[in-house]
Parts: structure tokens; C-alpha cells; sequence
């Protein structure tokens, strides 16, 4: 059985993994009879926003204890990620991914990945692991990845310029598609970036881990 | 286009609403071409659980600004739930069912159903229209039916008893399946009472899903 493991950025859509991105997510790689385990790095949050107006409140919270949430506590340190223990990675989205897992959502095109996150995903980049990045998490592709790598976050144009700046060969792709870098085994989709239901976001989703199993 | 609300218990398996079966809700509701309304009480928590380690954290949180988390903000308070302006209402399980939808996990045969969830589902009942009640979430089922009325929360006994005693026909029922009353048209499924897997849970709220939209 194919092993895939799932970095989290904490628990909602605001400030940490976007919940259905993620549980689509997992719900795709147990479909396809393949096995998945959880990660989240044991960091503070960027911030924590009350979901419901929108506003920042306190306390700040935990990106790995918040990520728990949504494995039913089943999730590892990030740390404690090894390549070498699967068969590909997937990195749902959600604003967690832009200011938990890297800092593209303050600097943008000055952003820098996490360096506990940079290492996981590195080594399956280097190990040429098939990996897939949704939503916003594909800003992080350019600094994970050598210049000129392909990926999608849909059609954001502030986005998509931060992204070419970062070195990322952008490609415009629809909710319900994917792109795939084959040099890299890299696969993105735009979800909750484009998606208005989640029907839409389940489209390009069940596309991702389908892609990402196949090359691994 | 068929309208089902939904009223989440919070956000998170150990002390509000199951997420998988939450979101697994949605997208069923979705795949059925139905739409959805979130809803939650403004309430606090009964307490709030770290994910990680099981212990209780402070401070204790809102039940509704989390299951916003769920709902991406697109949720509103219980007390804005109206039976006219819906199709059938569901309720995912979690422990939040059982601590903040109504007081069972404390109480047992003793609980009381929360009372703006009490008037929301029996609102539904007197209005004969389907409503389903997934995982723990059925416990509440004998104080807002009458005495006989038939559900299940899988097999475990400790629950069953404790049901029984509150006026519930109780039906054993795998994780797969559902159990159907229809003169009430209710249905209930185990989900995570007995679900060892992603795969298990889909399997039922697929078909409880599918049994409320039928019967709306």
C-alpha cells in the first residue's frame, strides 16, 4: 500500500489548512487504496482569526495542536517527516500555508519557506518523490524547487506575478484541472483559490492525489 | 434545488463537531445537487480539548466562531434556523454533539438537549420533515421524538443503554449502513462510533445523505 503524508497548516481556511482541501484530501488517497499520515510544524500560528467576523483574536495558537483537529490527534511533529517513509507528499492550502508553512502572504515575493518545511519538502524533491501543492501552498514552489519549475494557483494576477518573481513558471489552469511539472513529479490545482463549492474544489483535488499516486 | 441545514456541535472530534463527517456531509449534499446551510449555537463550549495530547487547554472557546472554521464563515447562529425555509436538516456527530448540543456525554440517560437545539429539531419533527443524525448525535434523538422511536449509534452497549432508557428504539447497524424510521423519516448512521477509517464513515453518510434528500 502506497504511503502519502499530508503537512497541515493548522485548522481553517484564515490561518491554517483550509478543512475540506484537507479532508477532501485524505478522503481521495483512502480512495484510492492508498494510506496517508498527517504532519504539521510544532510552531505558534502567524495569527489566529475568529472565522466568523473575521477579526484577530487571542490567544495565538499552535499550528501542529490546531492541525490535530482535523487527523482526529493521528498527526506527527514535522520533524519527524522522512521521505524515505513514503511514497509522495501532498500540501493542502488555506491562508496556514502562506503564513504558517512559509511567509508569502506578508512578504509575497520576498517570502521565505519554514525551515523545518523547506527541509521535508526538499527531500522528496530531491529524492524526485512525486509531491502535490494546492490552493496557495504552490507560492512555496519556487523556493522549494529550481527556477523555471511549473505550477498553478489558478489566475491571481498578484499572485502569479509574486510567483514569477519567486523563479516559478506559472501556467493559468481552471479549478477542476490540474498542472503537472513531470521533470520534478510536481502537481498543483487552484481549489478555494478558484473553487466557489466545494464540488469544484473536489474536482481538482481528486485530480491531485490521482496524479500524485500515479508517478509514485 | 433542495435546501439541508446543517448545525455543527464546533470544530474537532474530542469537543465539538467531527470534521471528516462534517465536511463529508457537505460534499454529499453537494454531489446530490442539494445546497447547504451551515448552523451553530452561540454558545460556549463545554470545554475545549489540545487534539494533540487530549488534555483540556484554556481558554475554553465559542461553539459557533469554531464550526465557522468548517463552514469557511458562510454559518449562522442556531436561533436563525427556521424548519420553513429548508428541505431537512442533518447533524454530524463529534463529542460536541454530546457536550454542547445537548449534555449525554455528561449526563446519560439524565441529558437534556440544549435548548435552541431542542426547539431547531423538534421544529423539524412536527413539520414531518427528514432530518439525519450521524455518529453520537442520535442520543439526542428520544428527547426530541416521541418514546419508540427508532435509531443507532452502532453497538456500543454503555450508549445503547443509556438511549434506551431515554425512550429510543435502538437498532444495531454496521458502519456502512443506516437506519431508517419512517414514520418520523429519520435517519441515523454510526460513523465514527464505529468508523476505523475515512473509507467507513463515507460509506454511511453517503447513504444518509441520500436517504434525507429522498425523503425531503
Amino acid at each position: 500500500m502506497k504511503k502519502i503524508a499530508v503537512i497541515l497548516a493548522g485548522c481553517g481556511v484564515y490561518d491554517g489548512a483550509e478543512i475540506n482541501e484537507a479532508v477532501l484530501t485524505l478522503l481521495h488517497i483512502a480512495k484510492a487504496g492508498a494510506s496517508y499520515q498527517c504532519f504539521a510544524p510544532d510552531i505558534d500560528q502567524l495569527h489566529t482569526i475568529n472565522h466568523l467576523n473575521g477579526e484577530e483574536m487571542q490567544p495565538n495558537r499552535n499550528v501542529l495542536v490546531e492541525a490535530a483537529r482535523i487527523a482526529r490527534g493521528d498527526i506527527k511533529a514535522l520533524t519527524e517527516l522522512t521521505a524515505n517513509d513514503f511514497d509522495g507528499l501532498i500540501i493542502p492550502g488555506g491562508f496556514g500555508a502562506a503564513k504558517n508553512l512559509c511567509d508569502f502572504a506578508i512578504k509575497g515575493s520576498d517570502a521565505q519557506v519554514n525551515p523545518q518545511m523547506l527541509r521535508a519538502c526538499q527531500a522528496f524533491a530531491n529524492a524526485n518523490k512525486p509531491a502535490g501543492y494546492m490552493c496557495i501552498a504552490p507560492a512555496m514552489i519556487p523556493l522549494i524547487y529550481n527556477t523555471g519549475v511549473k505550477a498553478t494557483i489558478g489566475n491571481d494576477a498578484n499572485t502569479v506575478h509574486a510567483m514569477q518573481k519567486l523563479g516559478a513558471q506559472h501556467v493559468d489552469c481552471a479549478v477542476s484541472d490540474i498542472v503537472i511539472d513531470e521533470q520534478y513529479k510536481l502537481v498543483s490545482t487552484p481549489a478555494y483559490m478558484l473553487a466557489q463549492s466545494i464540488l469544484e474544489a473536489d474536482a481538482g483535488i481528486e485530480k491531485l492525489v490521482g496524479a500524485v499516486l500515479r508517478m509514485s
